[in-house]
């Protein structure tokens, strides 16, 4: 068991350099003075060098083929299974390759900051033509290792084992209903009468109320701890999560949202196998099932209308205020408000899968070469006009240019957004019919369903492919239609 | 100047791999919560391996044979010396020898923080005397690799240059007036009536306080921060210093104190040359200067008469109250008072250089075996009685197992406080000279008197040797006259 041995301690040692990267980043966002910056990209810089080289060392390719020879346990062949994996994808690329998309992501994204703002398309465009180009490479690469279709190697580093065959699928289930339940929606919506906020709310105030919800939500506080960053994100390890968030004086739900969100994503991480800690196969299953976990708080549990019932005292004790606006109803009505928008981040849960999917399917026709960079905003707008019935036409700011991730060529990472939410409403349904959902929430008793997201999916590591992972803890693989329920049920009562 | 660049290239990486070390401790002790310590401190052992792997290359001996015949400029080579001693500090000592220390020392350490509770001298007496075994194999080694005597070459980690025939010289110069001073300063402020301070003092208001001393010692906040922490200290980087402080409600002299202390030690590291940055030769020159910059800022300026008065409105602002005993006045009282006490840490300003004495006279035996661990309490009394009139006898808890510094083998440290405090007093002395410190103090314009350190001694870092660098600051190497002097005139105004 030598060799299997070897590559354990190895990995141990990726992710504990990977463990310093994590806590000196959190620093660098969340507590960092400006003046260290230079010197800390730099240190950082440093790590990852000596990380790739880790990562890369000649040496493994033969570790694996005699540790492969060995007698190991079965849960000793997944392990090595995950190992092999997280070789490979850090191997499969050569360094040339890695390097020029390292140079091109970096410019293109640093260009992309400004010419945003000014709805500079063709800068932009002339910077994302070599981003999409190397990202075509890097997916036939892939594809001719994996033996996936290009766009689907890039698929699969996110989400291991999906494909755009099952995408296109359930993307077009999702279609089938999707305007319309929009407009049914909004209908509806249009005789609610939503009281609006008094403000200010004073950020300590908010603070407060963010701790208590990550407390209500069972987040454990020996292992993590909630800080202040301009872009909000679950950070450092599992042992010791770092939640960060940022607040709007004027608005207090965008920040009790955001880290109802990010407390998803911490107890998963804190409740992965400790028994697997610092191996691949102890690590989050994939991008959807993780975005499952922060939109089963948020989505599932925090927008509902019983949980508004627990919300609404929390919140009006810590802005001691009895404001007709922080009512359970009113608060309800304010995080179940649906209405077409131009921005991906900015939109609800009923119109965000058209988001999702309209860049899905750009990105995969760019991937598989059946569009070009050039046909990007016209075909945008085309879908906005038909997912959302809003255009963007000349508008690049607010439409082919909002988002950050193609602007380093992280193309296949889309789908895991709709993926999770989706696989948050199967994991609700499920809860449903093994326990009073209603009851427990009501009497603010979330625990056994947390322990059921401990039992069936933080446990479980990468222990399982996704889709055993779903059908073991559901009965069944991915099915949309918990979803569709989810939203008639809470959009339309029906 | 190819194995030059080499070496140069290589010192920066080991020093951006201590960057992150540096930063991930500080959030140890700063943020992290408990949970997070088991991981965190295999990480950071996995750091320290690799970084200890890179010290002690094989590769480095023939670099620094090649480069030395390399065609350099004088700065290079002043470089290249500072990377050659900080590459032979580091490969001087066997392996299995340092790993015996460390295993030693940990056990001695971690033993003493509940023996030192107990009183209980036997049990840390058997820890301690391997400390002491393994110390003084390596003052042989260090000893014969240099030509100094073996306590020198310990002393020699910390104070580059420095011997014990300096110290002997200096410290019994400092013995033939010290306990008659301490009686004198005593019989003066018996008649002296401070007024106790008014608690509590809230904690939010000590840290409003604590940022704006800061401030006005020129702290640049753009590089640094201050946070909480059990045990008070300066890390983080130069580009990037992180303070750290702890309040105690009940007075706030303490952490303000503290702090400034502090800022000292944080200038310095802010001040230290940028062009040098990540090589040695651009450190801090010694524990003693280091210490010199902190108790330059507390004794030389903060607890001095005209200095109160810039605390004294700050102070009272702070805590919104004009309380008697927060007057410029009352604040010199107590920031002043001088009483002999068992404890080193909490010694006063003219007590302090006693507590040094006596351990240095001790640590100096015990290396060069003229004494033996059993003997030292007997001498910490008798010396305890002779310096400072009071008596240890059987209470070993406030007496030899007091300090942490022996119990894992820092031998050679303890002359560093009463050095910086002499370097202290001469920089302050000379400065004197050069511009009028009362009036600026006075108007709370301490811009020139920092000018006057970035010039002379943080923009040096470590280009000059301690006595160079003193010398050319001052006009002469150390004299400790400057620190009676100071003392004299601030405690017996003569």
């Amino acid at each position: 068991m030598c060799y299997y041995n070897k590559l354990d301690r190895h990995a141990k040692k990726l992710s504990r350099l990977g463990h310093l990267n994590a806590i000196c980043g959190w620093d660098q966002a969340a507590m960092m003075p400006n003046g260290g910056a230079q010197a800390r990209s730099e240190a950082m810089a440093e790590l990852a060098v000596i990380s790739h080289e880790l990562a890369t060392a000649d040496y493994l390719e033969d570790w694996f083929k005699q540790a492969e020879a060995e007698d190991l346990t079965p849960e000793q062949r997944v392990s090595l299974d995950a190992l092999k994996r997280q070789w490979m994808m850090q191997n499969i690329l050569p360094a040339d390759l890695v390097e020029q998309q390292s140079l091109a992501g970096s410019q293109c994204e640093h260009a992309w900051r400004t010419q945003r703002k000014q709805n500079d398309w063709e800068g932009f465009k002339a910077n994302l033509k070599p981003v999409v180009e190397l990202a075509r490479k890097e997916a036939s690469i892939r594809a001719q290792a994996t033996g996936l279709s290009r766009y689907d190697a890039l698929l699969d580093i996110y989400e291991p084992g999906m494909t755009s065959a099952v995408l296109d699928r359930i993307f077009a289930e999702v279609k089938s209903w999707l305007p319309q339940l929009i407009q049914q929606v909004e209908a509806k919506q249009a005789t609610e009468i939503v009281l609006p906020l008094s403000t200010p709310f004073v950020i300590e105030q908010q603070q407060a109320l963010s701790l208590e919800a990550m407390k209500l939500l069972g987040f454990d506080f020996e292992h993590g701890r909630l800080d202040i960053s301009t872009h909000p994100f679950c950070g450092g390890v599992p042992t010791d999560v770092r939640i960060t968030t940022r607040y709007d004086e004027s608005d207090f739900t965008s920040a009790l949202m955001g880290v109802i969100h990010e407390t998803g994503h911490a107890r998963y991480e804190q409740g992965l196998p400790q028994q697997w800690r610092d191996l691949p196969v102890g690590e989050a299953r994939s991008m959807g099932i993780h975005e499952s976990q922060s939109l089963f708080c948020e989505m599932q549990l925090a927008r509902s209308s019983l949980f508004s019932h627990l919300l609404s005292p929390m919140i009006q004790k810590a802005f001691n205020s009895t404001d007709a606006s922080l009512s359970a109803e009113n608060l309800r009505l304010i995080n179940t408000r649906v209405k077409p928008g131009f921005i991906r981040v900015d939109a609800d849960e009923v119109t965000y899968p058209a988001h999702v999917i309209l860049r899905y399917e750009i990105e995969r026709d760019l991937i598989e070469g059946k569009i070009e960079v050039d046909d990007i905003p016209t075909i945008w707008d085309q879908k906005m006009t038909q997912y959302l019935g809003i255009s963007t036409q000349g508008n690049f700011t607010d439409g082919c240019m909002q988002d950050i991730h193609w602007t380093d060529g992280s193309f296949g990472y889309f789908p895991s957004y709709t993926l999770g939410a989706m696989y948050a409403a199967q994991f609700m349904a499920t809860i449903n019919q093994q326990m009073d959902v209603e009851l427990l929430v009501g009497q603010g008793n979330l625990t056994p369903i947390f322990e059921w997201l401990q039992t069936h999916i933080w446990n479980k590591g990468s222990t399982l492919s996704t889709d055993k992972l779903v059908e073991q803890a559901t009965g069944e693989t991915l099915n949309p239609e918990y979803f569709k329920q989810h939203l008639m049920k809470r959009y339309l009562n029906n």
